[in-house]
């Protein structure tokens, strides 16, 4: 299986529809319209719908009967994009090569086309129609499952964790604090980052009406995912620094707390491939349809793998 | 029946369940939580709240069953001033006497304690035990509701559109910018304050599994009662302002457009007034249980009446 190809044909069907919802959205103050549309169309690879995809046929369905829910889900990624970016917390000015949302639409605008992200992310999942054998049981089950993982016991608590986290490094790293800024970064990886790709595992399952054992059994394994997602990430920003010679991003201009810079990039690279093991050994004990099972764990490879 | 008595014993209903709800989302972080808390029992009417309830018990159900739903819906207006206060948005420095999230926990916690406000009142709408009477369809149409007349077709629209009009009292009123102004006031208005006092009678029905023809009346009321608040609300900032003499709130300050700014205030008493009328004619058409009805006219008097 070429898993770049699956993955590039997959979100080409997301990319498609994304600006359609919000465009749908028949009433909209123009100007928030264009800011939502910007920043969704700023790209990426959409991987959190393409997983939510191939979980879902895992048991039994067609990813294009619930493409709604996969955009949605998208929808949530791009609001904690652009408020992460905003002046008052990472203060980023590109994103994807493009400047950021504030940058071109201010402050006020950005902070509002986060918020209506969000929300019409449920506006999305809740509103659309979906094939008869979608119930609407599954769907309420995965709407819940989003907003837990994206709110205060989820995401949200992993962006407050990283802003307490700020700084950390500039004391000096005795054992007991490098112990502390593991247990620290575990629990900001956990919900930060791994929190809302083990939701797109698991609306997957949810919308399929998968048993509550297999609902468990994805749910591991997309934590594992998540993480092995963010360490690789972690390294990814190191190398990249290295590369553009001094030009640092965000993570190491405001010092962040990462794996790399806690553990050093070679041990950080040990630590994301442990979590993708681990990650493909859950996915073993997941019982589902082989060909997206497959594809499941060809997306584990190349989130550990990839190189942007 | 003593409505101010009526509205104090719902609220004091929501007042004791809303911070629990938040304090319920173990694995929270701890600041963040405090920040969520902090902003909920700041107080308020909790009118929207109480709005739900009587719209539920209007087409038979008691308001207690719905307290998830009712406390999900203030858990969305909070986050909305919780943002809406922000440096970036209208940077109140005061909020119900005293300072705002921004100010006691900085921007960035204020904006994802915002955030997490909005996520999870899908959490406590969604994931709640409701009695069996309250059908998960009936759950899915409350919270397609909320997240609609929230969204970018809804109160944040409102919110842009109230950004756009900044600064549109500094020109010199010609009667073709007075009538722009109008229009632009009647939309925002409409979204900003209506959307959501219109979304806290539809989820009552919603709940209740009301007919479509019953929900659609209803929501009518709920919208002439939200556009009759905002134009009270325009006229107590003004006449709040004239107490203080001088001690102008951000209203004054921003130059923003409202009613009173654009029409005087006695034009606007008298908008509020016509305003008042329509929402209760709209109410009678309504096919509903008296005593819930009776308070739903009583609350319409109350907001047009009341002195803060």
């Amino acid at each position: 299986m070429d898993i770049e190809k699956y993955i590039r044909e997959r979100a080409a069907a997301v990319n498609k529809a994304l600006p359609a919802f919000v465009l749908g959205l028949k009433g909209a103050q123009p100007r928030l319209a264009e800011a939502m549309v910007y920043s969704l169309a700023a790209g990426g690879k959409r991987l959190r719908p393409v997983l939510m995809g191939a979980a879902y046929e895992m048991f039994g369905g067609r990813a294009r009967d619930i493409l709604p829910a996969a955009c949605a889900l998208e929808l949530v990624h791009t609001y904690s994009l652009v408020h992460d970016d905003l002046p008052a917390m990472d203060d980023d000015d590109l994103r994807r090569g493009r400047p950021t949302s504030h940058k071109v639409y201010g402050e006020a605008l950005a902070i509002l086309a986060g918020d209506a992200l969000l929300t019409d992310a449920f506006t999305v999942l809740l509103s659309s129609k979906y094939p008869a054998r979608v119930k609407p049981a599954h769907v309420l089950r995965a709407a819940a499952v989003l907003s837990a993982r994206a709110g205060a016991r989820g995401m949200v608590s992993g962006q407050a964790a990283d802003l307490q986290a700020e700084g950390f490094l500039r004391g000096r790293l005795t054992p007991s604090r490098r112990a502390a800024g593991r247990k620290l970064l575990a629990y900001i990886h956990l919900h930060k980052t791994a929190d809302l790709i083990t939701a797109a595992v698991e609306m997957g399952a949810a919308l399929a009406g998968a048993p509550e054992k297999d609902f468990r059994a994805v749910s591991a394994f997309g934590r594992e995912l998540g993480l092995c997602f963010q360490v690789a990430d972690d390294v990814l920003d190191v190398a990249g620094d290295k590369k553009k010679l001094g030009k640092s991003g965000s993570d190491a201009r405001n010092n962040k707390l990462t794996y790399a810079s806690l553990l050093g990039v070679e041990q950080a690279r040990l630590e994301g491939e442990a979590l993708l093991r681990r990650s493909l050994a859950r996915l073993r004990g997941v019982r589902g349809a082989a060909a997206p099972k497959a594809a499941l764990a060809g997306i584990a490879d190349f989130v550990y793998r990839r190189e942007n």
